[in-house]
């Protein structure tokens, strides 16, 4: 059976897991540009948020070099559960933290963390290993270097984890644009997450308000 | 089984489907150089008018931002089915853009759309649940980034698509250089959209008229 | 005489330039990743605010395909002079902008727009004519590709323009981070618009906070 | 004196040279994708087309390896002087080539050519010596690699040679959109030649024929 | 049965093979920084020494151009078997080698080599036929380019050898932050041979240490 | 089972494919330096002439645009089998290539093409459907850019083919450096083909023959 | 005059300035890869180590979140003059730096710092406005991003600084092998920060300790 | 006056310099690819040789680590002066190599040495302040990084040096395919050293023996 054939993500079914996104680790990653990274790792938070999924976060060892979340995820999910783990490296050897997922009951886990390499693949792993369902955000997930990421994800890839864009989750999750959330929800989400999309959509908006053809514009 | 074992394109079998080759979403593109990726976009359109397949087109909500396709698409295949789908993301959850492939009766499919990892893997893994060969022109499918791109065709490649250039489909469908369309018709083709090679042959067919050697130039 | 001999910003003297910044123009930019551009353009027009320079908005035929610039900018600056120009390509052609950036009576002018070789270049070069000092924010300036704009970039500087960084700006209008503005205004500033830097912040503000040394942590 | 001061191209006083742009030269330009290049190459050519520029080729040895201009030069420039030099590599070493460019009367002279480190530069900078402005379309001059071509663009800058964009020669020629040539007709060949700005354009025209508002695109 | 489903590291279960890391081979290695890359030999090393892993040295024809080991490697294992071999390219074809691995009774096995298409995957695919779990340390493994690594990664890792970053083993190997090696040995060993991490320690500490935010910071 | 399990290659057994390495195809490829992937062409033909290889070379259309083979590997091996196709793209389509393939009675193939995604793919895939165990030196093998190189060598590994370099071949065929060919042969062969190691055994040789320390040199 | 026409480093009239390698600002460096980074900055202190030079450090507000010089700094020159500027951005700006640099009566001047086009550039313009020739020795000054540290560094040549590398330094400050330091002193320097030569001098002395030729190694 | 105005070479007022291209410091040399790299290196040294030039080879304690220069060179130029260095880096500060230079009585220098940054830029700084026209062959001249290169050619450029290519300096000294040495002469140089345009010679040559026009081919 090949690993990847399509299962398609539900909205129902998914939870949104924020792993070790601490500002310290934020300094580690370098597969991304930082101000990039910073948009990508709120999009995932984000995306929990505009689908209503259950959200989980976990931090390691946050009082240490590690440091805390950033306050603009604590923001949006303030009734999300926050496991800090003390030791652990990878988040499902801790009890608490595997009983939020399982309390969620939900069998497709949308995740990424800090660093690629090591939160996200080996919680990845455990997670296959345990029947979930699992989609890797890569773009939210941070490595130490692009070429480490691409190996971390070609192992999780190989494992059968969908390693997948935001985008690509974003779309899974709604399907049809008529949906809800549809193009009323998503279009201001990926305003602010996806500017190069969110800019065509102001450049539409803007067309049709303005209303007129340019002299020399290509004519139908 | 090895999901990639030779399949032959077979132009009595195969379809080209021209997915979200739109004019707003062709801004989203940012893994290729602009002129270089709308010189491979009508690439893809031509490969099915040069070898005469059945084509379909559609849009998605073509009416708002992400705009029409381009009219020289349009203009290469007048007759061409063009499924306007006007909320779902995944072509094949459009009963009649489904109804429109199966009209063909062809089982091995050529697309290629914008952006890579929704609107061409979405649909490709739908048409590999369906019992189809599917080939993606890579060349012709857009991304917001090179890594989105080269995680989505892993994605499809694990699937079983097979992640091809233009070059590779054309020469699939063509076989042998005596065929029709063999030489006759595919050097004007290349001269088009592969410039590299049009090139090479521009420059035989000068040295042939031309007719004679330089001072210097090596002797047998 | 060298044309980039230290001729430092000062606050009192310098006016802010957002030219051309708009939403349909940022599409052609591809030099800089979008959400890392967007962010940047962003930064550039919040220099004006934090430091309460006089800024100057200026477009290009903003009813057509080049759009209107982003609302945030607009927000930032909603009583800077707004300079539509209906056709000029050079800013300084137009006798609105030169009397607006005129009568600012400022000799210090930071400017950057869309696109680097064309709407910064071209005002750049006029300016340097003018007799003003220019400061090129080559972060929020954007080109249809990263060599263009470094031959843009490298024009600007062979005629005495300093083509400089965001943070080098901000830098030398501060000058001492007990100034007002200082430390209490440019960290946040930062850690809105310089992630990297701002992480470190909050890294520090963290450990401050939570002030307990983690075991192998090293020891002066 | 600042070498690169601005001057700017007078569509009255330009004269557009094409340099040994010859289809077996083609093959060893590597600092641009070859469909890219090709369109650059056209686009140079047109330029003295869309402006009515007088409009001089050249050759170097056609009738060997280097091969002839692309037919597409020829047809747009029918008229146009084509110096065919049987040995000189510098064209300025061939009289009947300054002859030709004496004869426009021209003082500005916009060029690019095969390859840059050699046919480009070499003739950059005699007609530097000849007291000529001289404007090199960097788009349009084609090196072995990317590094040669920024070597030999540093080069013709330390000698006063504007290295630009296509676009700059471009706007710098029109200056305004509401001139002739303008919107009417620069939209157009912008559309062929500079794909991201032309696509804008076409999403704006598709914009403003729908006229309507997706749900969820952004309110003013 | 997918080949690289979760298998954990464990210390206990682990040997370390230090391959050809060679002064002489050193030079061929293209695909890192050289400093870069003499830290990461290091490193892979060190991952033997702090985590008390039996360590198993050899070279390949050390008297000639390859020469010898690095003199700080010995010094980190004075005690560990070194197995010159004098012809094998294979290190699994030599007896004496084969004889070492299987003396430690381990069957999970860490390692790298000079160079990674030959000395890192020969021996990989051997030991997993011998039905090994093998744990390819990427970064500590050269090439000739970046190209030609990958490619070899990909070779391993179709055949089950799973490709890893230095930090996940390390990671893997530890296992929770509490244990021994915790992180009072591992802290240390990062601010060695990962200095992004360091650093972050090392700032994280001088923060505890002065204890004093300084205006502007965030708070919280 | 997996694909690419340790199959290794034997001297006794291997046969060696020089596919369509024309010189007019040389010029289409684009994904190595023109100099370095000469030397890898030739270094390919002349891994056949050093082990003694059976060797097979076959062109496409020869007397067209694709032009002849270099003449350096038509003097390396004037008694191997030259086949002329008229037509055929897939070499195996070609009954003459067949029986030639199949009259050196060897089932481990060695080969390399221009271009990669079409004549080493379509060969590599055919010769596997016949059972054949195939090693593509990727490094002798072109495509029209990087990216298609990547994905053609990831369609070949997913139906079972060795991607590999030159010298995993070379090491895989000798195996021992004390066999014959070994050092002897193979470092005059590296010399010439693999720059940076041939130059490592220059240096030590010269170093041997100077045999004297520098002052400041390390001692052991 | 040209700015940059030779003049050679003297060692004794040349003085080292550490500027702000502090372990905060360490994490916003991104144009070199960490460890690669580490290794460069300490290089730049060792050079003032070995060649005796005297040296001044400063820092910009260390207890806040920039943090100390890194202790391996602080261990090389513990009689050095540390300069902690509360406030000045510009160490130049700072009366007790300006000071410590005058007291040592050199006016040539090996400066590098974090940032690049910051703490570097401002503090070299100055100093050049100061009539002190300047080397910026461009690999131990860090960037937020590759692009800015070269618009900086270019900034610096316009105004006449000298941007070298460490042997560029090295090597300007020694002269002559046989000098003192010589070989015997920079052979162990380079050994430590210039692995790719430092493995050249360890094979070479390995060579003539084993000193026999290997079969195959090319003959005089 | 700009420093790299035209003046062309003479190849009867040229002289060659090989400075350092030995095999040991061939290593250190990181900013091309080693094949491409000798290649390059012994295409420097045959400029001396096809166009006659008065040659001076030298190298830098050539019994050390260093080692000899590479035989092929010594053999083109077997009576050149080769000026052995104890302990000079800069070559000038020897005095055989100055009354080499000026026996040569040559004023046009065309050098070219391992590595970039110190025995190239060194040495050309001097005889540019000696008063000798010196062209730096960029392509022969290697370093520790692209980046590190790039700054020594940037102040070697703004010394007045010209950086060139290799095919610039060939082309200057020939001026004209119909002097001698000319296209007799150049091709099969160019055959040997720039094998993008050689294959394009070899092609058109194969094309003029062939002597006719495939079917689908452009016509005129």
């Amino acid at each position: 059976m090949s690993p990847t054939k399509l299962e398609r993500l539900d909205k129902s079914k998914a939870v949104l897991l924020v792993v070790d996104h601490q500002v310290g680790l934020f300094q580690v990653v370098r597969d991304y540009q930082p101000d990039e990274y910073k948009n990508n790792i709120l999009a995932h938070a984000g995306l929990g948020k505009v689908f209503g999924l259950p959200t989980i976060l976990t931090t390691s060892a946050q009082d240490g070099p590690n440091g805390p979340l950033p306050h603009e995820i604590l923001e949006m999910h303030p009734d999300a559960p926050l496991i800090k783990r003390n030791g652990e490296v990878n988040a499902w050897d801790n009890a608490e933290f595997r009983e939020a997922v399982k309390a969620t009951g939900r069998k497709q886990v949308i995740l990424a963390g800090i660093v690629t390499d090591v939160c996200t693949a080996f919680l990845a792993l455990s997670l296959i290993e345990e029947g979930y369902t699992v989609f890797a955000n890569a773009e939210a997930s941070g490595a130490a270097s692009r070429r480490i990421a691409d190996d971390a994800n070609a192992r999780m890839r190989d494992a059968g984890v969908h390693v997948v864009s935001m985008f690509a989750i974003g779309c899974d999750l709604m399907r049809d644009w008529r949906n809800t959330p549809g193009a009323l929800e998503m279009f201001p989400f990926y305003d602010k997450y996806f500017s190069a999309y969110g800019m065509v959509a102001r450049g539409h908006e803007a067309a049709v308000k303005s209303g007129q053809l340019q002299p020399g514009e290509p004519s139908p």
